[in-house]
């Protein structure tokens, strides 16, 4: 039988911390707030954020909400950024990424206080992600999949953890956290030779390659424990990650759904740092 | 047969193409100069300062020795590091550590400006190795291993790279650069489940560790390619690296000795760094 990871049931668990420790941060007078800057009406903003305020109203954070302009100049976001900064009352900062052109995002992402650097695109927090020390914050997604793997228990010291893509906002992260929390890692990608035998052999599989579906029978094996991180839309229209669920099933020891796994995880995550970033004051 | 891969031959190599660089640089009125700044009198540090200074001369860069008393206060090293930061006839700094205990390493590391970070020790030459962008410089050893691996022209597209030890010097900033030639690198450990086994998978194996001849036969595997990169004093008080030497001549394809294997070639990777961040200008 494969256990579904839920990622409601991780959600409850935190949540239920989160709203703890916003009461008492409520008490020392500290009102944790996440400040949301989007640049434009980016769908997938709109929705992220959307989800993102229904959280922190869950949980008791405030959020401010700063929409620019998409033709907004590089100085006026700036000036926006330097703001949030100085604002003792704003905990964590969401900036939404990719920004339209006329942004150097280099520039832009390390204007930002590492402090309130929630979501870890600064360069401060990929040093701490990377060197394994409290500068910054990893982004949301990558420690998303570290709570999961954490709520459900499973053992990762010494495992062979394979990080299927290795991307800076999740494949690079996560390898660095596996490897904070004593697992062997490995990280493969499209240019891996054998690249099916490599996954089939891992313990625990992260599947971080925007590919619907891509993960297939060949990959998987009994008792693997799967985290798919994928969100696409399939040819039907319908979300699906980048593992084939019907395939996984079939097969491995657990594995986290799309939607409803690491998603919704991460709109938690988010909450917790914006809260972490409020406590380390 | 077991190829050894001799450092001499990269460093021969190398030293032919950075003489024909500083030439070049010279040409420009640009003299390219390395500092070391050496707070106190450790015999490493010394002895490594004998080896790069000869390696400058050699190559034809100059060096600018700046030699601190062991009590130097912590401002009074930072006023240092910032005249070696303006000092435009500058381009490398070595700056050896550990230091004393009266300095705070994360504020000294960063104080050095990252363009002139030739040995990586800075937040943003990490973020340059970990993003894999033009950011300050790689540590040296990290890179000599990649300067090993090119020279002796060894295939690392998709290929198993086993990095055994996951220091911060060593261990995962090559895991990076690995990374970035596409080869698929898994990081291994003390706390690693089956290590002997994880090596003997391997068609590449970098061994990071410090522990004289841990790595024996059984880690071994033929036709393997072995970078060793601890330099150990054994009970004789021979120099002997973290690889059984005499088990890998009866096994692997090929292997660095120690002394003379990624030693020497870091040193030569030291004075490139100088002129690549003399060349950037």
């Amino acid at each position: 039988m494969t256990t579904v990871f839920k990622g409601a049931e991780v959600t409850a668990e935190l949540n239920a911390n989160l709203q703890q420790r916003t009461e008492a941060l409520k008490v020392k007078n500290i009102n944790p707030t996440l400040a949301i800057v989007r640049v434009g009406d980016r769908e997938d903003d709109i929705s992220y954020e959307r989800g993102a305020t229904k959280r922190c109203e869950t949980i008791g954070v405030d959020v401010k909400k700063i929409v620019l302009d998409a033709t907004t100049t590089q100085d006026e976001l700036l000036a926006v950024i330097e703001n949030v900064n100085k604002d003792s009352s704003i905990h964590g900062v969401l900036l939404f990424r990719p920004l339209p052109k006329q942004f150097d995002d280099n520039i832009i992402r390390n204007a930002l206080s590492p402090a309130k650097d929630i979501d870890g695109i600064s360069d401060a927090s990929l040093v701490g992600v990377f060197a394994d020390i409290t500068t910054g914050f990893p982004p949301c997604t990558a420690r998303a999949c570290m709570e999961i793997l954490e709520h459900f228990k499973v053992d990762l010291v010494g495992k062979n953890v394979v990080v299927l893509g290795r991307s800076l906002v999740v494949g690079k992260p996560v390898a660095m956290m596996l490897l904070a929390k004593n697992a062997t890692v490995t990280i493969a990608h499209s240019k891996t030779v054998d690249l099916a035998d490599v996954c089939r052999a891992a313990d625990i599989l992260i599947v971080a390659v925007g590919r619907a579906n891509m993960v297939s029978e060949k990959y998987l094996a009994p008792q693997q424990v799967i985290i798919d991180v994928g969100i696409n839309v399939n040819e039907d229209g319908k979300l699906v990650g980048d593992v084939n669920f019907a395939d996984a099933e079939k097969i491995v020891g657990a594995i986290t759904p799309v939607p409803g796994g690491v998603g919704t995880v991460t709109t938690s995550v988010l909450v917790k740092h914006v809260i972490e970033a409020a406590e380390r004051i």
